[in-house]
């Protein structure tokens, strides 16, 4: 039966696992294939040329796999191969910008909504057009944060530095934006500090939960949950560096390194 | 003749066009071909497995252009896949390592030395080994400090940021080394910023002009040197994102577009 399919899952990195931990408490009797290129990370600072390129190893592996359905968790693929995406598969994907951003609408008071990203996330303007379509009288503060990104892989968090980085990029928005969307995978682990530098009123959208919630809503509106079964996760990343198995850990809470192996997809060309 | 023939140099990113630069001021007659793994940057949070298959891929590639020297223009390869690479090519092999090192040596009165790198560089405990190995009362100060590529690769120099983010790794060391060893090619950029933090008196050893220095001598001593003649360089990227452009404009001073080309190392397997 097709619901005993597995969902496959996909990030440049350890980021989209912010998505799988989501996932697995909105829908923990699914089977999750889960491919982590930490070889290629990061995804940010590459030409849409080399993203699509990659993206396409990906999507035929996971493709391979007999999945149900797609969750890019990652911001930069999902703002820049969607659409090559669509059409090498025919079954629900789901990406990481339209659930987010409907939601900041929803949450935005007043219509000021600040979206923090990679660089080449922040320059497809993805956000800034989701985010105005239905009303244009929404302004969007845009800005690409790429030093947050080794501050998470750092475990730079919650320390004086965070916070004298989020100033950094972000000083100008304070007495201004609502509500700040998350648009990148990596950053829900960063909310404790936004939280402190922006006070307790600002709505914090983190993208990974949203886009969690469109898959657990659809699954359950097309009758495609595995009900009553225990799910189970397995994990391939293009590159077995410490640091993954570290996020993991720190991510999904507990120990997946024997769930995990090491797939090379330029390698197997 | 073998006089003729081009330098090959190689980094994963832009920080080898640091030891580029120094090279064209000692050695402007020479011919090179420069090779930079902007899609897979960076290499020093990754498995020296997988370092050393990209390593692999980048000498076939140089050794292909009838190069009569090769300059590995990055730490974490310079620590990881020497070996490797002297077994494949039986041309001189100049690393970033050892010249930095003897220097900083000689630089340093106290004998307190501080060494700052990528994770893999300063894990592989190389420099510490080379810094050690003549004289066992030399202290060695190291840390791993990730952070300083994307300031650089971001143009965050200079500024209140800058100096929190030196401060945040290296405050323990202001009144304690008298040299500080730059095992990282991008991190030349950064010296203004480290002068101002620790003040004139410190030394400060860029591996980018050792490396070229040693490079100098052995052609000298060798008579391998192109003379009288003018010289030029070839570009290879591996993703032509934009800010390789940027930062070969910003450490070479001129625009170097159209001596660049791409070359994906992975699809041509």
């Amino acid at each position: 039966m097709s619901n005993e399919k597995a969902i496959g899952v996909f990030d440049s990195g350890v980021g989209g696992l912010t998505v799988l931990s989501s996932l697995l408490q909105l829908l923990p009797g699914e089977k999750y294939v889960y491919f982590g290129d930490t070889a290629r990370v990061p995804y940010g600072n590459k030409t849409p040329e080399t993203i699509i390129h990659y993206t396409r190893q990906i999507v035929e592996f996971l493709a391979g796999k007999n999945i149900k359905a797609l969750v890019v968790a990652c911001n930069t693929v999902s703002s820049t191969g969607l659409e090559v995406i669509r059409d090498m598969i025919d079954i629900p994907v789901f990406e990481v910008i339209t659930p987010p951003a409907r939601a900041a609408l929803q949450a935005s008071k007043n219509k000021k909504i600040g979206v923090i990203g990679t660089r080449r996330t922040i320059t497809s303007e993805v956000y800034q057009k989701v985010l105005t379509r239905g009303d244009s009288s929404v302004k969007v503060y845009a800005c690409s944060t790429p030093l947050f990104v080794p501050l998470v892989e750092e475990n730079i968090l919650g320390t004086a530095l965070t916070r004298q980085v989020i100033k950094y990029y972000l000083e100008d928005w304070k007495n201004n934006i609502d509500t700040l969307l998350l648009g990148c995978t990596h950053y829900p682990l960063l909310v404790p500090d936004f939280r402190s530098y922006f006070g307790r009123d600002l709505h914090i959208i983190d993208s990974a939960h949203q886009v969690a919630q469109e898959v657990h809503f659809f699954m359950k509106k097309k009758n495609m949950r595995r009900i009553n079964r225990s799910g189970n996760v397995q994990y391939y990343i293009s590159d077995p560096a410490g640091e993954f198995l570290y996020f993991a850990r720190k991510i999904l809470k507990h120990d997946i390194s024997k769930y995990c192996a090491r797939l090379d997809l330029a390698e197997k060309e």
